[in-house]
């Protein structure tokens, strides 16, 4: 059954929740799931409200008219999916192929609800895979040189199959600054238990360090490299016996949940974003 | 500031968030955590709701009757705490301290809202540790022929040190169903990862089965040992090497945790009992 | 470069690891790797070596035969392996690909040193993942009636592929215990932590109990089902909101990893069974 | 029964474990445990052998002298240790219990094998606790100007209780490279997942960033702050709903947790330095 799921930040102040759910009461829906935060520090209210819709008192196109009435008048922002809306999702990758393949399969099986209509790689080796999985496969080499002119390729790529969301799977490339401006929703996976070991080789310098557990993190991606908000970490041992060629294979398994999971948050509309960091309503 | 944790369970049926939040709304309170869950085949609604209740329309001792009311026209059942009541909790101990000091320390430092004004142990060695935290220490043996006398006399006690909850932190009996039918609200942890290695001597069982990895359960207490609803798992891994000494030392730590952490959740009210079930809002 | 892995496990006595590691060392070869662990209960020794031949003063057929010679000195039995050796592995499966996918890919990424010539399946969902792979696919469906003479089917292709390790990747069928001992080593992964959930729908009696923790197991198989020696065990937390289908979503990723660590551990030659329980030298 | 641990780090060459445990053999010794390393980049090769010493050919006080000849001839080092000598430890802790609690109580349980007859804080509020133990308390006060005298007298009273080994269990502190050249076996308790906030207050620098994970490290300390060898890392998971306070709050358990193991670890002599990092024959 049809569903919506309604996202909003405001600044905090009594009677919101009943401000929200009695909306959603007066015109009809059914709440399905309500999870709240306040961020007391910032003076922030949360609010996730997942509610049916059947016999619902608006029609679907005037929903998010009364929603963002309704946000304005609150003084904050809402965001509104429906349930049947299947994101169009697009996976950069480079040479890797452990976390493509691990999204196109939970695609296939249904545990992403997304469409992955497009994969974009700066190699061309993993071409065949997207081929098995019957996915559009674009390879756009990158140099130093070229970066410009790549990244508007991309982009045109983006906007030909209307894409909504990049996951840079294993892409071993910085979008600069321009890209992000003209397309901002992009979840990362870094290999390692940020902010341990930013940037380059974190496994060899994880191993140089001698930790005792290793980590991953899929991130939203700003501007500022692997400083972009947290959705999800995981972690994993490992100890002396393990050399660096170790590390990289324990770590990509955890990178493959990592970012698996924190896909599913953000597909099922239960991650919010504000101030640099996120409220996962999980 | 004082606050209100409001607990409701009631079938299911649409607008009941708005009903709950319009209620504590209208009546000038400030919602600051809400949280629900609907079980669908069970066709229940449950709801936690915790409000500030400064300048509420309500005087304190009319809240719980208005509260009682709103739950008879649901159909349900409501719990009411207010957070200035710290609980009298006592503990049943036999011979092993570590869930028993860990429990007191964690007391002692603020991290259980609770007091623990009286430890009950068959056995006395536990005496000088209850000393030292100054805690009232009865020893009350336990045979079998002298069990009906014993819990006597510990019902006896419970009601004398109005007591509302009993933690069993290693307490090595059963407690009898005449006696729960009179104290019905008991946490128990078990040494193990429920429903594996019910019954006596889990470690034992678990080195036995080759098991690589152990756990901890805290659980409600049921006439049907070990049956009770679940509030909290740990586990710890194991290997070739550990003895049975040592997944009895390891299961320490285990046990600990998993009954700190069972006792911070229900003494904060974020934990709801149905249908031999428990919905945990952390 | 070349290695040598030696198992061997013998009546506990004063002196073997000298005995063992002078054997290596007075043959000329270079230890690499050497764990040893006493079952002090069972007055077992149990040994795993790692040697590199180079310059060896045995000619490699001759490795074998010495080796068995020290064993029946020491009252003991011994396994040698060759680095070289990539075992041949037949997967068994039934409709669900995820653990499938997941072993097929880690094959050709090089995580897991086998070769997997065969891939056998009582339904026939799964041809098209196992042809791109370039896996023969043999369907050989199963009905109680049927099972001697499917059994059969099975065993000849076995024979026919040379196939050293079967691995049962969800296959919902039970082999006979004619089937296994014709055939014997076998690893399974069942959907729990054993010994909780034995038998079917372990998820759904999860969900039933209202556990905090699920969990897999991956397992030898012996005749009596689910009791085999456990290898690896993963879990993963849940909580009220997860439905059954949910659980199920969650611990096809606990299934996948715990199977796949064990089989690495079993191709690395780092488990040894023995009296229904394994010592896994990681 | 008396056991001897030898710990050797030496050039890797052939024949190291036959020449190490042909000489224990051949003086009578019988091998409990042996675990060996070898460090491929490094060069070295690190070996752990745990054996009995019953009916052995050298008497006590001989076996060092003649340990330290094989490692001569071996060009390496080692460190020899006994069962039955129980390491005098002091605790230097500021005003947090919980892991001087945990560690006196893991004393006296008998699961720590060290004395504890010193405690060392440079304030007053944990003399009670001590107390209760039996414990030596000294309160030793520190100022930037009363730094250099007060480490004097700190080392002073190491001497007179003649410790071996400190543990800063929460000691807000930094010790001086003066103090550590004249005493440098100290382990630290780290309230972070290094490298990852090295430094002051991490939890609050954790909760700024986001994260989903926080940690504690236990570690030996060096000149550089931070950055000694890591024995041992625990995490734990935090969501949206947890504030610096709850940070700090989980913190305690992980911290408790990594410090007991990994001071436990370093008692059994399971623990080699070199190089600026740890191998753990756990």
């Amino acid at each position: 059954k049809l569903r919506v799921i309604l996202q909003l930040i405001c600044p905090d102040r009594p009677a919101l929740v009943s401000e929200l759910s009695g909306w959603v009461a007066v015109n009809g829906g059914n709440i399905l799931h309500a999870d709240h935060h306040t961020d007391v520090g910032a003076g922030l209210f949360l609010s996730r409200i997942e509610f049916g819709i059947e016999g619902f008192g608006l029609p679907r196109e005037a929903i998010a008219p009364a929603v963002n009435a309704l946000a304005d008048r609150l003084g904050g922002q809402a965001q509104l999916h429906f349930s049947d809306e299947i994101p169009r999702v697009a996976i950069f990758a480079s040479k890797q192929s452990h976390c493509l393949l691990d999204l196109l399969w939970r695609t296939r099986s249904g545990e992403l609800p997304m469409q992955v209509p497009l994969v974009i790689a700066n190699h061309s080796q993993l071409e065949p895979l997207c081929r098995e999985f019957g996915v559009c496969f674009e390879c756009v080499p990158m140099t130093p040189a070229s970066k410009p002119e790549a990244e508007q390729t991309m982009l045109d790529l983006l906007a030909e199959h209307r894409i909504e969301l990049v996951v840079l799977a294993k892409y071993m490339q910085v979008l600069s600054g321009a890209f992000l401006e003209r397309f901002p929703t992009v979840i990362n996976i870094h290999h390692s238990f940020l902010p341990a070991f930013k940037g380059a080789q974190p496994y060899h310098r994880a191993w140089d360090r001698g930790v005792k557990v290793i980590g991953a993190t899929a991130h939203y991606v700003t501007e500022d490299l692997d400083d972009g908000p947290i959705i999800e970490q995981t972690i994993e041992h490992v100890n002396h016996r393990d050399e660096v060629e170790d590390l990289i294979r324990k770590g990509r398994d955890t990178e493959r949940l990592a970012l698996a999971r924190a896909l599913r948050l953000h597909l099922c509309r239960q991650v919010m974003v504000y101030r640099g960091r996120t409220a996962v309503f999980a």
